[in-house]
C-alpha cells in the first residue's frame, strides 16, 4: 500500500493517507501540486505535502470560511476572495443572491486548472459570470482600493511561505481600506490546538487594523490540530449577529453553528491574555 | 528520530509522534500498554496501539465527558466510572463537592499502575477516600443493581474488542436500571468525522434502554477524527440544561461550551434519519 505522510513543520501530529492512486503531480511556478485518491475521503488536493482539500470533507471549511461573515453582514454585494484557488470559496459566496461581483485573486494558475480538472464540483463557481479571475498577489490587488467592497475573504495555504504577506498589518490595514462601512473580513488563522500563539498573534495584528475583531472555531478532520479557527475583523459589526434572513442550501453551516462557533467570550479574553490553560 | 504510527484499524488518516523516550512498554492481562515522551504532548498513554491520554491536552477530554451530565444532574451524590484506568475521569468527578462515593471499575489494575507512576497529575484523585476501586468488567458490576447511582461515566477504550460488551443494549438497560430517576449516562461514542455510523449506531442502541437520549461534541486533537462525541442518556433529565449553581476549576469546560456542545436539533435529526450530507 502506498501512503502520502504530510508534511506540516508545525503539526506535533503527523498524518498520513493511505493513496488508492497519484492522478497528478506537478510543480507550477508557486508549489508542488498533488492530486490522490483515497478510500474515504475521495480526491485529495496537496499543496507543498500540505492537505488543502478532500472531496468528503470540503465543504466543512469552506461554508465555515464563508457563511458567517456573508450573514453577519446586512446585504454583501461585492466580494474579494484571495487565494482558495480549487473555487470551493466561490462557490460557498455565489449561494448568496445579493453578490453582484466577486473579485477572485488567486496567484496561482495551476491550482484552478487543477481543480477544474479533478474536483468538478468545488471549482463549479469559477465560470459563473458574476466571478472576475485575477491570478496576482492578493496583497497586491487590495493595496490602494478604496471604500467599495463589502466582505473580503482570505482561503490560504498556511501561514508560511509566500502566504506569510496575507496576514501582516499592512495587509490588513489595506483589506480595512477597501470595505465599506458595513464591511468585513475574515481569514484562517490555524489550529487552537497546535497553534495557539499563531492564533493570538494573527488576533492582536488585525485589532491594529480593525475596530471589531472576533475568533471562531470548527472541528475539521483533515487540517492539522483540526480545532480549526478563523478570525474575523470589521469597521463596526459584531460578527456573531445574523442579519441576513435569505436561507442558504449548507451541509453544516447553519444559524445556531454561527452561534455556537464564536469562543465563549471568557474563553476568547483567556486566550488574548495568555491564560488559558494549555 | 523514532516514530510511533497509531494502530486504530477504523480510522481513515494514521496519526504518528515523534518518540523523545520510551518510558513504560509491556502487555498486561488485556491489553499491550505504553508510555512515551513526546516533545509537544508530553507523556502519552497508549493502550493496544492507540493514544489514550497525553499530558498536555487529556483535559478536554476529561472535562467534557464528566462536566456535562455531573452539571446537568441536580445533585451526584454517588457515581460509577467505568473504565478510564488512567484516573483522570475520577479527578473531574471528584471536582463536585456533592460527590460522596465513587465506584471506580476499570478492568485492567495495570493501567491504574502506570497512570499512578507516570501521569500523577492525572491520577491524583484515585487514592481519595470517596473513591472505592474494583477492578472487574464494568458490564459484571452494573447488572442486576438497583436504582441508587446518580451518574454512570463509562471512559472506555475504542468500540473494539473487550470494550463492546460496553455498547450493548443489555448493557445500557442494566445501567438504567441503577439509576435513581434524575440519574444520567455518559460514554464516549467515537468521532462524528470518521465514524458517523458508529455514533448512530450507539445512540440507536442507547434509545433502547434510554427515554431520553442526546448528542455532544469536542474537538480533540489526539483522537482520530477529532470531533469527538460523546452519547448521552437519562430517565427523564434533559442534559442540555444545567442545574447546579457550584463553580467547579476547569480549563476548558464552562456553562457556555456546556450549551454550544451539543448538536443543534435540526442537525441531530438529520444524523439520526441518516440525511446528513457526508
Amino acid at each position: 500500500m502506498i501512503r502520502f505522510f504530510e508534511k506540516d513543520p508545525y503539526a506535533p501530529i503527523q498524518y498520513s493517507y493511505e493513496v488508492s492512486k497519484v492522478l497528478y503531480h506537478k510543480r507550477s511556478k508557486f508549489q508542488d501540486i498533488m492530486v490522490f485518491e483515497n478510500p474515504f475521503f475521495g480526491k485529495v488536493l496537496v499543496l507543498d505535502g500540505v492537505v488543502q482539500i478532500t472531496e468528503r470533507d470540503e465543504f466543512f471549511y469552506h461554508e465555515m470560511l464563508v457563511h458567517v461573515v456573508m450573514n453577519a453582514h446586512p446585504d454583501p454585494r461585492k466580494v474579494i476572495v484571495i487565494g482558495g484557488g480549487d473555487g470551493g470559496t466561490v462557490r460557498e459566496v455565489l449561494k448568496h443572491k445579493s453578490v453582484e461581483k466577486v473579485f477572485f485573486i488567486e496567484i496561482d494558475k495551476d491550482v484552478i486548472g487543477v481543480s477544474k480538472k479533478f474536483f468538478p464540483g468545488v471549482a463549479s463557481g469559477i465560470g459563473d459570470k458574476r466571478v472576475e479571475i485575477k491570478c496576482m498577489d492578493g496583497a497586491e490587488f487590495v493595496r490602494g482600493r478604496r471604500s467599495d467592497i463589502d466582505a473580503v475573504i482570505v482561503d490560504s495555504t498556511d501561514i508560511v511561505g509566500f502566504a506569510k504577506s496575507l496576514f501582516t498589518r499592512n495587509f490588513f490595514r489595506a483589506i480595512n481600506n477597501c470595505l465599506t462601512e458595513d464591511g468585513m473580513f475574515v481569514t484562517l488563522s490555524e489550529s487552537l490546538h497546535f497553534h495557539k500563539d499563531m492564533v493570538v498573534e494573527v488576533q492582536k495584528t488585525m485589532k491594529a487594523a480593525f475596530p471589531v475583531v472576533d475568533l471562531y472555531t470548527a472541528s475539521l478532520a483533515t487540517y492539522a490540530g483540526n480545532w480549526w479557527s478563523f478570525s474575523v475583523g470589521s469597521k463596526k459589526l459584531d460578527p456573531r449577529e445574523i442579519r441576513r434572513k435569505d436561507r442558504i442550501r449548507t451541509k453544516y453551516y447553519s444559524r445556531e453553528i454561527h452561534g455556537s462557533a464564536f469562543l465563549p467570550k471568557d474563553m476568547y479574553s483567556r486566550l488574548m491574555s495568555g491564560r488559558l490553560g494549555w
